[in-house]
């Protein structure tokens, strides 16, 4: 298969015409070998982070298309470390959407004069760049339109899925007494029709998840997910 | 009089319960000893700078007030060096609006992997807050609305402010020639009934000006914008 992109946690390879594969690493983001999931380098690797990742990407994406939410998931391999998804195309070079419940990470360096570290956030949804060059920035409605990224209905229903998908992990995670934090997402367009797509992955990678004062590691979180 | 505020380009002198002075200084923002409306430090001192961005402060403000278009001006003193002008409380502990027509600044910093440096830009609005330690970080209607900094008609309505004031500054440097790349106001509420207004300052300080590809210093622009 043609290797289509190397990404930081995962590679691309093409499948066919409408499909791609997606490998999970064990590489994850993070800061002086510190795991930091707002961080856009490669901090760290950590054994199983891939398996891990994948298997609570998948866990999360099934939920999702059986509640009928578009995603671009299709089926995974979890021995193999991949996942077939449909082929997407990001707006603009990428946006993440991030959708917060508590004032932490890049919230309170740029809004501290605002809020304290942890102060409750009412499902607050903000669009930053992919940019590593640029520190990621954030834009608003108004520049996303400007710069032909998402239009405005666009950024609406990416706003919308978004509250949607992040409430519905937010409460299965505190039925298992978790609290989500924040969570990154991202969205593209998918299948002839060209829908908006939840895409990419769902994992404690892209997560910040505490239990009371305890923040909780990627590899607990998905043994935590995933018990039954 | 009593000093209410030392300010990093003016301080304010309580003069009664409505009306505060402005007292302009020499000082300007900038970074390493060169002149910069984006900077939020005080980079260099400009003899005749306190007195030409009052002139060019209360030829715009008294232009808006004729046009009915609410600002804090009330008389100016340009022997003293100041402006009396309403009493204003600001949103939040400061807020910053800056219209952009030419991507330059703080713009490319953030958005230079969708535009070039001078691209025209079609009157975009966004806001800042009055942060020095932060940065003064950008926010979105969201963010502003959430913190209790503004809410969205307070948002809509001094974004449609900014668009007209700046177009009135934009259209009279256009007659003379004179190209405004970008501008930043800063509103606040005035009067009795608290309604909202143009403050602080409208001058070479706070825009950027260009006449084909020559950026236009304050001094200059001054006596380019008042001579008749």
């Amino acid at each position: 298969m043609e290797l289509l992109y190397k990404g930081k946690t995962k590679d691309v390879y093409e499948l066919d015409d409408q499909r791609v594969i997606l490998k999970f690493k064990d590489d994850v983001t993070g800061v002086d070998g510190k795991f930091d999931p707002g961080a856009n380098t490669v901090g760290l690797s950590i054994d199983g982070m891939g398996k891990s990742g994948l298997k609570v990407t998948r866990h999360f994406f099934e939920k999702l298309n059986h509640l009928n939410i578009p995603t671009h998931f299709l089926d995974a391999d979890i021995e193999e470390n991949t996942m077939t998804v449909l082929k997407a195309s990001a707006f603009g070079k990428g946006v993440e959407v991030i959708c917060r419940y508590r004032a932490v990470g890049s919230f309170i360096r740029r809004y501290g004069m605002y809020a304290n570290e942890g102060d409750k956030l009412d499902s607050y949804v903000e669009f930053t760049l992919k940019d590593d060059e640029r520190g990621d920035p954030l834009i608003t409605k108004d520049a996303l339109d400007m710069l032909h990224i998402l239009n405005k209905e666009e950024y609406d229903e990416i706003e919308r899925l978004t509250k949607e998908i992040c409430g519905i992990i937010r409460e299965e995670l505190s039925q298992k007494g978790l609290e989500l934090y924040d969570i990154k997402l991202e969205f593209g367009r998918v299948g002839e029709d060209r829908h908006i797509a939840l895409i990419d992955e769902i994992s404690g990678g892209n997560m910040r998840v505490y239990r009371g004062n305890e923040y909780i590691e990627p590899l607990d979180l998905e043994k935590m997910i995933l018990s039954k």
